[in-house]
Formats: structure tokens, C-alpha cells, sequence
């Protein structure tokens, strides 16, 4: 019986891929929020070293992975491929399920993949500090993994209800000797102002991008780094499908439905865009399913439009699935799916018909993540209930049609951190939040004019 | 570089690894505490399936594994083993460091590795539910989780302090469907007595043996399950070092050195037996280090004698490394090292001069473990940080020495649920004690004559 699907070191892929050179039509133009032109590299230079913003835009199939990021790579990767046969007994499907497992990596999620070429191409462009922000923990914690494997300080904003609920996380940072900093601080103009107008702010993902941007921006030397929305995050992700497609090929399986998560877009992307890359060349039928939160809808109930990244409106506009920047999602336990954006090159692929999204309550998404872990052993992180639901979804969807389809999802973390959110499931405090028509064209009202 | 060495599954042992057949000596018996006589089969039958029993008096050189248990090993098996390049380079020793990497099991430690048989042995004589008790909880979430696997009820009686300062154990035992109970709990005689006698108790793990055993002993169909100290347990875990050698072997590498952390003894006797019966054989030089904390010192400052398992006395009398079954250790951050006793194949190891014990501080060892997080990337278990610097240690003596020496070590777990600890250092919160000889005297002063 084969349950589990490893790759030796040197199949390790060597080239992150870049869907942009395989699709059919470009993905709209990122645009200064003042003049509303489109950014060139020179408005993006104070903020990422040139490599990556070279990546940023870059139209290459392939972008070469350098041999110092393969070799940390190597501490956790290739990731294994697992074939769910527990799952589908209990699920009674006559369809395959596959999960690629991310929770391998140190810090226990998917966010090593870009932490670790984004903090090298810093220090090779010899950047000393580089400022951050984090929601839940799993970037920052990734970002401070990734700095001290080479040398480089880091400064992370994380988000104040979450610096108190997830201390362990803080702990995490620390051990691997980042700072870690409740946002918003009275260490940046932009955290001191919402600081005097609401003195016990607890914090959004918004308020601390601003405050690590704003931070980079004042500081010589200093860069600044996202976990997730951009392409070049995006493209780094994509080794977890490359991998996958190795692994496969192994069984001579190859994936109908291909199901992730979504909060920015990265371990969706990670998973799916080596895939969709073949199917759009071999006109092949692929069916690729993005799982969001109901209390987070940006795809299932956002808007396409051109919107900031940040609350505090400091971001360039991207045209983007949005609920609106001064959306604040209600309290539900998956942190990095609390982001009122999406990735732009997502966006662009749901617009143009290539990725079907889906959305479920908390409640659902946990009662499929325990059924999960009691079949396989693995307690998947809140983020990734919402692949493990959507696998479970399809995988009865082929019982009730007969139809023995392979469906592949990406189980970018475990829950190890995140235990209180089953713990709150347990004693029935959840609750769930659909958003209504109404609420959510109050959030879109605000949307700049392009 | 090759950092890490990787197993196919079809590399997976087949069979466990008795050292028992190659000793020289044999190990004093087991002792009926009333009758003082040696123990038989007979008195161990109401806690423990038969073939378990066969196991912990077997003389046979290996035991089959069921096919049952290497599908299930296979979820997280075999188990990768690190070269410390990085470690290697902070420190600028000649030594070569290895480490074996237990922390990718479903529940972070080595103890699914005899939880999973042991789960199976109890389904495959009809049993259909078990008790246990469980310090820090590796134990009893291991179990939870090869339980859930084989359709098998588990009661786990959780030391109270634990049970209300680690809920995300707890947690994890509920995600696998255990019920865990606070001991002493108002479930048994045991724990009835302790409660009036002391209501504010805030237990022990012999409090909780005494509990679970009675527990077992008290309902038919039902049997009890022990983590460590037990012949069985430590066979099991020897698939740590025989996997071990088969990657070392790739890599034409032998170690001088292997270094453990030893509470009740399993995972050191896991990785260290299979290379220890080798050099009895070939008659090979081996140092094993077996490294235990100051707080909790039964090796290096223990008596050899006979004594109770349990706080409670109900169990039998095995000759071992004790601290006296009253002593409770001075409050540290490595519950599962926190134990009177050492198992009797270890304890008559160390006698025997196979097995050199070191005893380490709390602030040494979490100093050593936040140095191996930043080089390698893994934060460890608190109890494999006694490993880390047990390694540490050596790989220092060889620069010292110029010595170019091959180290191995087991890093037994990840510290994912124990990051309340590192928060303590960080805070200087953890304290060091060191037992006087007075003290120790007055621990041993109660040991049962024989």
C-alpha cells in the first residue's frame, strides 16, 4: 500500500515556473495611486532589492533557484505527496485524493518556500534588516526562520490581537532572534496616529503593512517583505506543484481537480499554477478549486477592481478581488485568510474562468478538518481546513456521480499553533458570519476611483 | 551537500531489535512487591495483551513488525536523519555531528513509534478500549492518535498541573477522539483517597499510573498502556537506530558518540541499542551518552535498587536507576524526563558500564537549543534540548581535543507545544536546582527492602 510519495534531494526542481509567459492574456497593470500610471520597477526599488522585482515583472518561464536557497531547502523539501487512502474509506469515494504536505518545513507551513529566496536575494544585494508584518504568526515566524539562516536582522509588525492570543508564535520569532513588535506601535508615525485616535486599536493586517512599510521607507538599508499577493511570492510557491507533478508522475496519476485555500493566494498558486501551465498548453481539462472563508468572501462575493493593499492606503493600486481596503472580516480562526485582497494574478485567473472559487463557514471547515485528522493523523492548520473541506466536497460530489476522479489539495500547515481554535470548536464557540448583500456593498462603497 | 538522508519505504525495518539477546549479562527480574518473588506472565495478563507480554520477556534476537503497523509507520516513517553542517560550523569543531529527526511524527515526538503496536496488538486480542496517563502529553497524544487509527477507546489520566497548564495536549488528544481526565480525578479509589487527603493536588505521574492501572484492573476488555521504562517499549523504539544505520551506511559513516536524553529511557535506548549490539559484537569501541536533567538526576544520582514504578506502589519491583518513588522533582521544563525511575534495561546498562549518564541545567539547555534552532532551523522539545547539548558538549571536547569524531544524536521531538517554555527563558523566568546529597539521602531513605 502506498501511502506516502518522496522525492530524493536531487529531484528537487531547480527553477521556480512563471504561469505570466504561458497565459493567453496579460494580467492588468499595476498602477501609483496618486498619478493612477502604471509603477515601474525605480517606484518599487525602496522597498524589495532589485532581483525580486526583476521577478516581480519578469515574463521567463523559468527563474533558476540559486544553490544556497536549495541547499535550505533541503532541510525540509521535497515535501512529501500522501495518497489520503484512510480519508476516502471513511469518505466511501470511488475518487483518488492526494495532499502535498507543507507542515514539514521548520516553521510549519508553506511560507519557508518564498521566505527563504526573499531573505537571500536581500542579503545578496547586502541588505542588513528587513521589516515585515504578520497576522497569525506563520510569515513572520517563516521570514525570521529564513533571516537567521543568513544573517540578517528582523523586524516584525504583527498584528496586535494576534501578539496576545499567540504568544507562542511571538516565542517562535524570537527563538529564531527576530523582533517582534505589537501593531499598531508608537514606533511609526502611521501606528502613533490610529494610536491617538483609538488608543485600544487592536490592530488589522492593513495598519501593520503600513507600519513595516513606513518603517523600510525611513530607513537606509532597509528592505521590506511580503508573504504573500505579489507574483514573484506567487512564483517561489510554485516548487510545491512542481514537486507535486514529479510525485504524481511516479504513480502515473495525474490530478482532475486541484483544490487550495485562499487568503493572499500563494499556497493556491504554489499548488495549482504548474498544473494549470500544462493543462492551458496541452489544452487539457483541469478543474481548480480556491477555498475561501464565508467570512472573508473576496472571490465568492468581492469585487474585481482596482483597490489598495493596505488600510492605511499606502500600497500602489492592484486590480484585484476586493472587499474593500477598510474591510475587517469578523473574528473567525484562520488568520491568514483574514485579508480583504486577493493576488492579483489570481484575481486574473478567476476572471478569466481558469480557477472555480468556493466558500465555507467555520464550523463546516473545522468538522472537516477533525474528520480529516482522525483518518490521517495530520491536524491541519484552520487555514488549511478549508482545502481539506473542499477536497471532502469534491471527493463525495465524485461518490454521488459515480466517478472515479483523482483530486490533489494542498495541506499547506498543521495546526500545532492553532490548537485553541479546536479547542473553541469543542466547547461550540465558534460562530459563523455570512456576509449580506447589503454589508458587503457598504464595504465596497469606498473603492478609489481609477 | 547532503544534509539529509532519506529512507524508501521499502528501506522501513522489518523487525524490532532485542538487545537482550546479545547482552552478556542478564537483568535482575521483576519482583512481586508482596511476595518478593520474580514475576510471571501470568501476573502481568490483566494490563497487557499477551503478545506484549511475549515481547517483554522474549530472548529472540528481532520481532516481526505487523504489516498493520509499517502501513501506519509509513504516515511519518523512516525518519529523516540531518547532517548539522550549520551547527558544525558555529561551534568550528572536527567533529561530525548527525541528528535523527522524531519530531515529523502525526503527534512531534518518538512515542507513536511504540504507541502505534502497541494500539495494534491490543485490537488484534480484541480489546476495545485502553488506559493510560500521560505527564507533559507526548505519551498520552501519541496514543490518542494509533487509538484512533485501530478503533480502540482511550482513557488518559493527565497529570492535573499539566492537564490546566497544556491545553493544546489536551486538545490533541480530543482531536484524536481520547477523553482525558485531570488526575488525581474522583474516577477511582486511588484518586478518591489523594483528593480527600489533599484537595488542592496537583498530581503526578505516579498518582496517574496508580490511576489508569486501577482503572484497567478495575473493568473487563479493557487494558492499560505504558509510554517508556518497559522491555516492549524501548524494542520498539529501537526503529529509531536501526533506520539510523542504514542511512549512516549510505553515507559510510559510523558513530563514535551517540548521544540521548533519558527520562524513562525509551528514545535513548531507541537510537542507541541497535548500535550498541553491533560493538558488543564486533567488539567495537562505542561511547552512548545518556544526558538527564540536574532537577530530575536518577542516573547520575540515583540509587540501583529496587523499587515501586509508581508514586502510589501498586506496581510490581524492578531493579533500576530510582530516586525513591516518593521523590518529586523540583518544577522544570521537560515533563517527560520527569520521573523517579529509569527503565531496568537502561538502569542495568549504565551498571554494567555500556552507558555513561551526564546530568545538565535547565538555562544550559535551553541555551543549547535556541544555538541548534538558529543554525538548524528546528526548535526542539525541551527534553530533546538535554540531547542537543549532550551533543553540543561533545562536539566541544573534540575541538578541544582536535578530535574528528562522528556524533550522533536523537532529536527526539519538536518543541511546537512547549513554546511556553523558551518564553520562561527568555524571561528569565526558569530557575536551576541541584539536589545536595542530603537531599538525595533522604529521597532514597524509603526505598522497599528486598
Amino acid at each position: 500500500m502506498n501511502i506516502k510519495t518522496l522525492l530524493s534531494e536531487n529531484e528537487l526542481p531547480r527553477s521556480y515556473y512563471n504561469i505570466i509567459s504561458d497565459l493567453p492574456t496579460s494580467i492588468p497593470p499595476v498602477l501609483h495611486p496618486g498619478t493612477k500610471n502604471p509603477v515601474g520597477p525605480e517606484d518599487l526599488s525602496p522597498l524589495f532589492p532589485l532581483e525580486l522585482i526583476k521577478q516581480e515583472v519578469s515574463n521567463s518561464r523559468f527563474i533558476e533557484i540559486p544553490d544556497e536557497v536549495i541547499d535550505i531547502y533541503k532541510l525540509y523539501r521535497p515535501s512529501p505527496l500522501y495518497r489520503a487512502r484512510a480519508l476516502e474509506k471513511l469518505l466511501d469515494t470511488p475518487a483518488k485524493i492526494y495532499y502535498k504536505y507543507e507542515g514539514v518545513s521548520p516553521t510549519g507551513s508553506h511560507k519557508p518556500n518564498t521566505a527563504i529566496p526573499q531573505a537571500y536575494y536581500n542579503k545578496e544585494e547586502g541588505i542588513k534588516k528587513i521589516t515585515t508584518e504578520t497576522g497569525a504568526g506563520q510569515w513572520g515566524s517563516s521570514l525570521a526562520f529564513a533571516c537567521s539562516k543568513f544573517g540578517i536582522d528582523l523586524e516584525v509588525f504583527m498584528v496586535k490581537v494576534s501578539y496576545e492570543q499567540k504568544p507562542y508564535r511571538k516565542a517562535m520569532m524570537e527563538a529564531f532572534g527576530a523582533k517582534c513588535i505589537a501593531s499598531p506601535s508608537n514606533q511609526t508615525n502611521v501606528g502613533k496616529k490610529i494610536l491617538s485616535e483609538n488608543p485600544d486599536s487592536t490592530g488589522s493586517l492593513g495598519i501593520a503593512i503600513s507600519e513595516a512599510v513606513e518603517r523600510c521607507a525611513m530607513s537606509s538599508n532597509v528592505k521590506y517583505a511580503l508573504g504573500s499577493v505579489l507574483n514573484h511570492v506567487l512564483m517561489h510557491q510554485t516548487i510545491i506543484g512542481l514537486e507535486a507533478q514529479k510525485q504524481l508522475e511516479k504513480l502515473d496519476a495525474k490530478p482532475d481537480i486541484i483544490v487550495g485555500c485562499t487568503g493572499g493566494g500563494s499556497n493556491f498558486s504554489g499548488i495549482a499554477l504548474p498544473f494549470l501551465g500544462d493543462s492551458i498548453i496541452n489544452n487539457d481539462k483541469l478543474i481548480l478549486k480556491a477555498i475561501e472563508p464565508s467570512a472573508c468572501p473576496s472571490l465568492t462575493k468581492g469585487k474585481y477592481a482596482y483597490d489598495f493593499g493596505d488600510t492605511g492606503q499606502m500600497t500602489p493600486l492592484t486590480k484585484m478581488h476586493t472587499l474593500g481596503s477598510q474591510f475587517v472580516p469578523s473574528g473567525f480562526h484562520a488568520g491568514g485568510l483574514r485579508y480583504h485582497g486577493m493576488a492579483p494574478l489570481v484575481s486574473h485567473l478567476v476572471n478569466e474562468g481558469f480557477i472555480i472559487p468556493e466558500a465555507y463557514n467555520q464550523t463546516d471547515i473545522f468538522k472537516a478538518g477533525l474528520l480529516f485528522a482522525r483518518a490521517e493523523g495530520i491536524i491541519p492548520a484552520p487555514e488549511a481546513n478549508h482545502a481539506v473541506k473542499g477536497a471532502i466536497e469534491s471527493a463525495l460530489d465524485c461518490k454521488l456521480k459515480g466517478e472515479k476522479k483523482t483530486i490533489l489539495f494542498n495541506l499547506c500547515g498543521h495546526g500545532y499553533f492553532d490548537m485553541q481554535a479546536y479547542i473553541d470548536y469543542f466547547d461550540n464557540k465558534l460562530f459563523d458570519h455570512e456576509y449580506s448583500d447589503n454589508e458587503i456593498a457598504m464595504a465596497l462603497s469606498g473603492l478609489p476611483a481609477v
